[in-house]
């Protein structure tokens, strides 16, 4: 079964469906990091371009580990010293990248909808690694599947993302996977991080992370961007983390196991303790062997490959 | 049919016969780009290494890809960060990369003559990927399949390079292949970007754009390096356009059609318009195709392939 | 016959035994180097991730060239534009990275332990490729392979390091590795830059170069680092040229003939002088060609590999 797009630039408008296939090829392709010989013949002779206009060397790693297992060819065009540098749009660089016929552009950008202009004007699939303010749905996805493979499923789960909900395109994007696959959803976070307009997302917003904790099953605790200090949303890093931070005494105050995410890097000792990060709690790690798996899937079934011959080239294994 | 040198540092002293070779080999190459699996085993256990002393994201991609469609491994050696910047001297990087056992190396550098010397102190196959203002003849190739493939042959036709060419290792190229194989060549530009004795280059000169225009069956548009303007030799990028720029009102006055070529990074609005680089008449974005298949042919040529051998690979395919 | 550890710290407490495996190994491996194919099958599905926090272009590309040509995937991760540029830590990048579960993870860095930190923390293989003041193991593994295939065995040789001992990894992982050979080992250098407690690593100390070179058999000079001099540690590069510098005058004045060493870069006319770098005397090409044949052998030891097997998957070629 194929995708309905063969772009995948966020989770606000891929189906229930489509999500499933997603995950159900990721969790079939995670075993492959396990293996002895890490490599199936599924994209020999497939191009993936990692387009970053934002330095990400994770994030770009793990797009670059998925491919190379899968036999792609893969390509790092960061735009730092590129043609970019000299003054050449945005558009014209990818329609160059383009003319070398590339299978996928895997694309960073800091402006939003970046990945959604390369769908419109490319004729190669988008992936978005993340776009300004709104969406990173690998990242997403890599959430979701640890989450399902923790909790079994994702339905009826609760949910609360935590922290600065108005800049993250992982929040956005986890937003949109979770309600679609029917979690419930909330944020918590100071009030200047929070979009004005959040309830419209439908999700339930917490004005106080123990009450936040004790609903939830799940946290997600999003990174502070450092920055936000210097621009006046947040007063100092220490108030930050006496209020929001997820530390150990707060996670012992409610009597339920909570699942412990975070997207990465961990600022420790601000949004997030130690203890908790490396705590039992925590899925962190877990999160990005998945990303691996989920970036793998997606490349997978965008650059053309079919949920049923994955299983089946995973048979076939090292061929 | 193996080309006279081993190295390719220029077109100066390639012979038509060469050319041709390198030509022909590339368009049996350039359908690579189009197939379901873009990999020919050819070049398999041979090692390119891009020695990047400017930054050329896209150059560097394009050997990149071409490389590895080949199945040759492609290692990136930039210049930045490395013993050179530790004060090492050129020669003695290139001397410890040569003692790692490249096949071949690809060479960017901002100073003219930097890969001679590489030819003449390296024992393996020098690719010229650019050297000062001296030449840049994978750029020129792609010029020439590109006008050839459009117009069925080069010799007779009438190639106006229009632009900076007092300091362009395009145009200086371009000049000695398109001369090779017969085609009339002229230059056009402003008289402080004009090379002093560029008359004894063997090329007409026009003093005005409209005139190149009426004479011409292809425009070579060169990219206006903008620091060009704060050295003082054009008064400003608007006087730049209105005289020099290729505008569509311009292209309409000449009543036959004109092939449009330009070899990136564009500066849209300056030496040419919008419309013309979108238009009908560019085949702007062919060159970057046709410029992987010039890089796969130069190097499958120079890391010991034949050409009939690159049609057998080929018939192959992705054996 | 398995290495004793899976890590390659340095070579301090690296045995005798093993130290011959590796260059047993190492020599077997050196002639892939003039195959027509270079290519063995053996890490093919292994993946190989350079963790470089200090730039080194040339021990990348020695390690990039060594795993690909034994079929590894090779991915480079440079710290600067990653999440350590964002704040996180040392080991939660490295832990972020093994989570994408790497088979070897190649490391430098500027702190002495870094390599030694991450093999208690994480579960796949390290090698040091540098780790501040302290080991550069596989640089003195090239060095001893060096000595070894020209002048037939390690024992007995009389090696004298020269130049900047004290901040020097390189002279550390030479001393070691050279005294469990059976080495005789003596150090020169300008007393600033001579660690008080030499006389405890076992060597012989001379406080003239023209002594060290009388008694030496083999000299390994080492580049003088050009923050030195602002640092106070040495009056002048021309002072440390006349005092301390390998010049043909120094080396025509010992009637016996001395092995050249030099880890690069070089400083050409302030440790070494050209004449003597390109001298007959000098190895230092071929120290650049053996580090290859090491890395592979490194790599190929680690990840699983098993000495005999080196042995068929040569005759296997390119299976």
């Amino acid at each position: 079964m194929a995708l309905a797009s063969r772009h995948l630039l966020g989770l606000e408008s891929v189906s229930a469906d489509d999500i499933n296939v997603l995950l159900d090829t990721a969790e079939s392709l995670v075993e492959v990091s396990s293996r002895e010989v890490k490599k199936l013949p599924t994209l020999r002779g497939k191009t993936v371009v990692n387009l970053f206009y934002e330095a990400s060397t994770r994030t770009r790693t793990s797009f670059e580990i998925a491919g190379k297992w899968l036999s792609a060819d893969v390509i790092n065009f960061s735009a730092s010293g590129s043609s970019a540098a000299k003054g050449e749009s945005f558009i014209d660089t990818a329609k160059n990248i383009e003319a070398m016929s590339p299978d996928v552009v895997v694309v960073r950008h800091s402006s939003a909808g970046a990945a959604a202009l390369l769908a419109r004007e490319l004729a190669c699939s988008i992936v978005n690694a993340g776009d300004g303010a709104h969406e990173h749905p690998t990242q997403a996805l890599l959430d979701l599947l640890t989450i399902r493979d923790r909790m079994g499923r994702i339905e009826g789960r609760k949910v609360c993302i935590v922290g600065d909900i108005l800049h993250s395109r992982v929040a956005r994007s986890n937003i949109y996977g979770l309600l679609t696959l029917g979690a419930e959803v909330a944020v918590c976070g100071p009030p200047t991080l929070m979009p004005s307009a959040v309830g419209e997302l439908g999700v339930r917003v917490f004005t106080r992370l123990e009450e936040a904790m004790e609903w939830a099953d799940v946290l997600n605790v999003l990174r502070l961007q450092l920055e936000r200090m210097e621009a006046g949303y947040i007063p100092s890093l220490r108030e930050y983390n006496r209020i929001w931070g997820v530390s150990d005494a707060r996670l012992r105050a409610v009597k339920r196991d909570l699942l412990i995410l975070h997207p990465g890097p961990m600022n420790r000792g601000v949004e997030i303790d130690s203890d908790v990060a490396d705590g039992p709690h925590s899925v962190i790690l877990d999160q990005v062997t998945n990303g691996v798996a989920v970036r793998m899937a997606v490349l997978y079934l965008l650059a053309g490959g079919q949920p049923e011959k994955a299983e089946a080239a995973k048979q076939g294994g090292e061929a």
